[in-house]
């Protein structure tokens, strides 16, 4: 039989060994952010978490409710010369032509044919959008999924030659895992397709398929030919996840609003207004791409141009200013930008 | 310093802690299905925990891909007579009838304003989702979460005169708590509304808002008088989670098969079809109403009657038996219904 002093001693061992586990206790010696510069950036993700996670702080937010949302392109990884999902309907396109031939002819696959780099680049979005249709639905899941994962293992971005996979922000990462040791929910809410960044979402940000959500088309139910049951992607858009259709979406799939939110750009703008919206603690950040050196310079960094990729506008800027959202300087706030540095 | 026995001592206290802590251990002991009584159904349900949790065992499924969808109506909580969410659509109506007093002479206001039981059971399905749209959209999300959030604390079912949240199955709560804490992600897939569902899903099943897909509406992102940012439900129909619509919701919310799916009506056929034509283990139940002392007797339990509620046909019992899904008897499977018995 066990005396009371050492049921006393056996909890404290458990609740240390416990502790240790969760990354209680070491967070006090050890940097979460070792890639953040100290400065007002690193300082308010720092003080948001211990502020909303520490009982009895007047600002605690209870676990079910710690959601943190992120945008992907230009947020977590690089988004120029071109949204790499874009690159993907691009490289797609020979295939599609190989299995139906009279689309060569036809514009605009007849453009992206021709190779001519230029040319593709000026497509207008009416056209891209039907080069998407056409390479991410008519499919099954499997196909789609099997087709894209291979793709994100195989290609590779133009200036760095490295997997797309490798270009995804080293601080942000940071970010993310900080958030998840504090019992944060983390979410992807992008513009891009949900069921493409599902494909490599788990493995590159630790962030399942069913924390991700995306622009969504309709799927349809069927059976194969062999009476099994799938589902085939139908060019039927469900969801647009920019914008406005940022906190519609997050109140689709998550239903919850978010307590932290980060962003990049003007279609982050309402998901972040959103955010700050709710009571208590919250976190909204926009990363500014300054660091022309490391990775690229546009936005308010370039006079503000109104990029097609990653639009920044003084009015979203200004809105940052007004409404507390903390304004991340890649330049400045960052030791280094990628892993592989 | 310590000596490495007292190290290792430490470490199994610790893991004997964690394992405690995690359910483990114990659960050799301990029925975890309690209210079931020992049979086919409840065999089934142990047997796939034990072969898809052990490590080693062929059919392992790794704790990400551990995902189990539960209907709601009929397979979590009592159906008859009505929905309950019906129920609330009604009640909602003089509330309605009060801001917009023109309505109180078209129907189908009319009829329900009536009052005469009759009559408003008799509606047409048309008219019903009349009165669905104006008593669920049309407001805030905030606004309706209040409403329904009271509703849900205040009313009272017909027949036991208790909230409804107190009419859930226990045998079918205690195979949500077993699933989780076998590192299973529970999801409830309804043809309820998604936002009714979520207003009391955690507190009722320990199931949070994300993880609740239902037949959802969209909402519109704009701005109240104090320039304060907030989401309108709209009445356009974004996921009609029924029949077809289970599967294609869960690929759209969730982005994975589902590993285990229980079910009770003809509504729930194509979700128990999908998930049982994936790999490896997997587990489709069909809850089977055949308990009219403790319950209701209903589908193949009264010469597979089509009700209104709940339909149940000849051919999905048959599928049940040819594709092997284990069919739930609550006369011979359950020991208990109800916490409350």
């Amino acid at each position: 039989m066990k005396t009371p002093s050492a049921i006393t001693a056996m909890s404290r061992v458990i609740a240390l060994g416990i502790g240790v586990l969760l990354g209680q206790g070491a967070s006090a010696q050890i940097d979460p952010l070792p890639s953040w510069n100290d400065g007002p950036a690193k300082k308010a993700i720092v003080e948001f978490v211990q502020t909303t996670t520490t009982n009895g702080s007047p600002k605690f937010v209870p676990p079910a409710e710690r959601i943190a949302t992120f945008d992907q392109d230009g947020t977590l990884w690089v988004e120029q010369p071109m949204y790499s999902q874009v690159m993907y309907c691009l490289d797609r396109v020979p295939a599609l032509v190989e299995a139906k031939p009279e689309l060569a002819k036809v514009e605009p696959f007849k453009t992206v044919m021709s190779g001519n780099r230029e040319a593709i680049a000026k497509l207008p979005e009416a056209e891209l959008i039907k080069i998407l249709a056409a390479t991410l639905t008519g499919m099954s899941v499997e196909t789609f999924n099997a087709e894209a994962k291979k793709w994100i293992e195989t290609a590779r971005d133009p200036r760095w030659k490295r997997p797309y996979t490798e270009l995804t922000y080293l601080p942000m990462q940071e970010v993310l895992k900080f958030l998840r040791a504090n019992g944060y929910k983390t979410y992807i809410v992008t513009g891009g397709g949900q069921d493409f960044v599902r494909v490599y979402s788990e493995a590159t940000y630790g962030i399942p398929p069913e924390q991700v959500v995306g622009t969504a088309g309709g799927t349809k139910y069927g059976y194969g030919k062999d009476g099994k049951p799938f589902l085939s992607k139908e060019p039927k858009l469900l969801l647009n996840d920019n914008n406005a259709g940022k906190p519609e979406g997050i109140h689709l799939m998550i239903g919850r609003r978010p307590v932290a939110a980060f962003g990049n750009s003007t279609g982050d703008r309402q998901m972040l207004e959103y955010t700050k919206a709710g009571g208590g603690a919250r976190l909204a950040m926009l990363l500014l791409h300054d660091d022309a050196r490391r990775e690229y310079a546009y936005g308010p960094a370039q006079g503000l141009r109104d990029t097609k990729v990653g639009a920044f506008t003084q009015a979203l800027y200004d809105e940052a200013k007004t409404k507390g959202w903390v304004v991340i300087s890649m330049k400045d706030d960052w030791k280094k930008v990628f892993a592989f540095e």
